[in-house]
């Protein structure tokens, strides 16, 4: 029986217990089980469905000391981020335990039969949203906690009523594997099948293609990497019946700055951005990777502070020998290109530590370095200067975002550039950081192409609506409907019948 | 300059002007032209917008005698429907200018900043949903006016603010014509320039190439088969930038019919179940292509009605020669096989004129002979008899449908089979027809692959929301917001604030 280890980052030792590596066999009969109480699941009532999901975050927060004692360990992330990601994990299945409390979730739609409808006679019709399934769910490295096991994705797919099997990321399995048993405790707690939801093990990277290729998983949830989110996706859509992948593969974040924005508070926004980009060792998705800066001399003062507040700073080792070893490769490939020049901050050699590297160039060069328009994990950024004349230009040659921010002053005309940056990016923000991704309401985490793979949010309520689907049902006999579409209102949850909403 | 020919279903003859043939060269400059005003038609306030939808369907409604002379001869359906698929055109465009006059569709949400937010401070951040930029819409062959040209794609991406470019359907692009200058005369009528919307027209398949591949198309309507479905899934998914499509590639709509519903009212609903079947001849995507009912007695009583039914029946002609050539292809092809019975109607042999046909077989037969699972546009449905205790394992077996029907009676117990059915159907029907789609908020068209490529409804307000992407703005001044996200709220429009809707 195959087994594989964990390491912790700040040492490069192994850590913890040696784990599973899971079988074809074994995870196709996870996805089997789950599949079997899929109907079971799908069909409780927002109050159980409300209470399934505080009783996991309850579980979850029993473990606390555990989680942070693991996930330390695991991901060489200091205690304080964990602390806060296991809150955070916590707050936003909470938060969708209430959403789902509500019955909104299900946005039921009620147009009565009418006779004298136009332009024809109108059945009764009801619609509600469905959950998809059993969904795989794929872990990311960078939050052990709040994109991993229990995190936003399994959240939003199980309080819409999807049965969740979760491929764990192999760089934190001890954290995963307490996740697990505590969601799994949860479940039981509250009288569900634990059959509901299971976590999947192993360095193998077949278990991707077992579980995206299986006719019992309907949808896909991801984190992670352009290439492998681009594998799942060829997956997906290959398969007899295709199914939808919602991942979320990673953005540059640009940040616009201006002169004037520069001139108003250039020390205090150079540290501000160093340490935004610097931020968990720069492993955020949403970490400001390419600053365009002025030419001239704003640019150059900027540039010049950020030189001297990065040399005071070090950075965390990075989560796992893979990733460190990439960024060594990056830093030093880029470091060969004449046309950037290099500033450094204090070298951590310890266990996947690193030297924190910011490149300086200008947009002419980018045009025959296209690498430094691609995403590098870790604590680095591009810094480009361009004329602030040719930045709506540069927004629109650029790919996809999660974000795109704008540090200017008051007196800036960014109209034009606000519009266009809107076209790129799931958020856009003034004056503010990326890094810091409220779970909210008014939250948007996704952007365009190749940012994410469909314009939906994976943070955020919103972020459930990925895993249903509608369906109409035509003048069924009252008893034959869902509870959420019956004349009685059993659930009194609100619906729009014949254009009006109502809680009868 | 190539140009290309319509001709009537009726007689087989030429029918109207010869249509020009459109150039690559062509319709990158209706691409570009479009794309060049999607900033000015994507800002009009909701009144602008809903002022021009209603513009644009008072035009069409101008020029319906027009339209009912060119759509009836080019299609060769009957006055009484053409006529009502004008009004229907007329009512969606309507129905889409009165949603998008309230704002709804922004779906404008607002959560103001928060330090003590949990679990970390939160900005301040507002989300409402945006046009995707300019949309090629693909014009269905059967419904020459509702959707095609301004039909229910057109209308719902047009309602969102996107500008839209049309593939006509090359069997009535006289009609085409007429009414992309009915469009294009409503947008001029109201001050909007006329290229926000565009037609192409031509038979060269290429067309959709270069439509699908261009890099200022930001999504695909299609309304067809699977066959150019899945093409234009491919092109899509191919493009350095991916983009959506919205295709709607057809259906069987099985049909459960139970015995105790043919002991209470089986001639009823032998004729009933044919005249669906038989309905604009046979060529509705929710056309019931196949009826599973009871092995035995029952069943065949049912059979004998139809049969008798049918012989007294004809069929209007075809949309056009392939259409036909096609259906008597797959005709004599079936009745090749000595497991079906075959049962027809009465020949009409003008123009595009066929021979309405019935196959009956078991259950059984079906493992053998796939082709009875496939679409077969045109006036036929292929009738089965099975064990009333195999329909829910039939419905297992079958792809995903538009829709699925039971035609049952209260005595019945069919939880079992409605729950599965929902899991494939989009719209599932309880003694109704499929035919006869509502245009209503609680309308959902589209169901699981096959039938459709996404979650999605092509009919009704919500296939709107197919057209726009949520996009978060954070702590931006008040000033540079999109107005619907404006304190001030300028357009009146309803907002989530912090979780409590608001008009203020």
């Amino acid at each position: 029986m195959s087994t594989f280890q964990a390491f912790s980052p700040k040492t490069g030792e192994p850590y913890g217990a040696a784990i599973h590596e899971w079988s074809k066999l074994e995870v196709d009969q996870v996805i089997t089980s789950a599949h079997n109480v899929q109907g079971a699941f799908s069909s409780t009532s927002p109050t159980a469905r409300a209470l399934a999901m505080n009783a996991i975050a309850d579980a979850i927060e029993v473990v606390r000391p555990l989680l942070i004692e693991s996930a330390c360990a695991e991901s060489g992330l200091p205690e304080g981020r964990i602390a806060g990601e296991v809150t955070r994990t916590v707050v936003q299945i909470k938060l969708f335990a209430d959403l789902v409390a509500t019955g909104d979730h299900f946005k039921a739609v009620i147009d009565l039969a009418d006779p004298n409808y136009s332009p024809a006679p109108r059945a009764d019709l009801r619609k509600q949203n469905q959950a998809l399934g059993t969904v795989a769910i794929f872990a990311a490295s960078n939050f052990p906690l709040a994109f991993s096991v229990a995190g936003g994705d399994s959240a939003s797919a199980l309080a819409a009523g999807n049965c969740v099997v979760v491929k764990a990321h192999p760089s934190h399995p001890n954290t995963s594997a307490i996740v697990a048993e505590a969601v799994r405790s949860g479940l039981k707690s509250v009288g569900l099948p634990q059959e509901i939801f299971a976590v999947v093990q192993g360095e193998n990277p077949e278990i991707t293609h077992w579980l995206a290729e299986h006719p019992d998983i309907s949808a896909v949830g991801f984190t992670g990497s352009g290439k492998v989110g681009k594998i799942l996706i060829d997956i997906a859509s290959n398969r007899s019946i295709p199914i939808p992948v919602f991942a979320e593969m990673g953005s540059l974040n640009p940040v616009f700055v201006t002169s004037s924005a520069i001139l108003e508070r250039g020390v205090e926004l150079a540290k501000a951005s160093v340490d935004s980009a610097l931020l968990g060792s720069g492993q955020f998705c949403t970490k400001p990777g390419i600053f365009f800066i002025p030419s001239g001399e704003a640019g150059e003062i900027f540039v010049a502070d950020i030189e001297k507040y990065l040399s005071t700073l070090s950075s965390g080792p990075l989560l796992n020998k893979g990733i460190a070893d990439r960024y060594n490769q990056s830093i030093s490939h880029l470091a060969k290109d004449g046309a950037l020049k290099v500033i450094s901050g204090q070298a951590n050699e310890a266990g996947y530590g690193v030297t924190p590297t910011l490149f300086i160039t200008d947009w002419m060069s980018v045009a025959s370095n296209k690498e430094l328009l691609e995403e590098h994990f870790g604590p680095t950024a591009i810094v480009i200067y361009a004329d602030e004349s040719e930045f709506v230009g540069i927004a629109s040659q650029i790919e996809g975002q999660l974000t795109a921010t704008i540090q200017g002053s008051e007196s800036d005309s960014v109209s034009e550039l606000l519009a266009k940056l809107s076209e790129k990016a799931g958020r856009v923000i003034w004056n503010g950081f990326s890094t810091g991704v409220a779970v909210t309401a008014a939250m948007q985490h996704g952007g365009q192409w190749p940012a994410s793979s469909s314009h939906t949010t994976s943070v955020g309520l919103d972020s459930l609506y990925r895993f249903v689907r509608p369906v109409a049902y035509q003048n069924l006999p009252d008893s034959a409907l869902p509870p959420a579409l019956q004349k009685s209102n059993p659930w009194k949850i609100e619906r729009i019948i014949n254009g009006v909403r109502s809680k009868l």
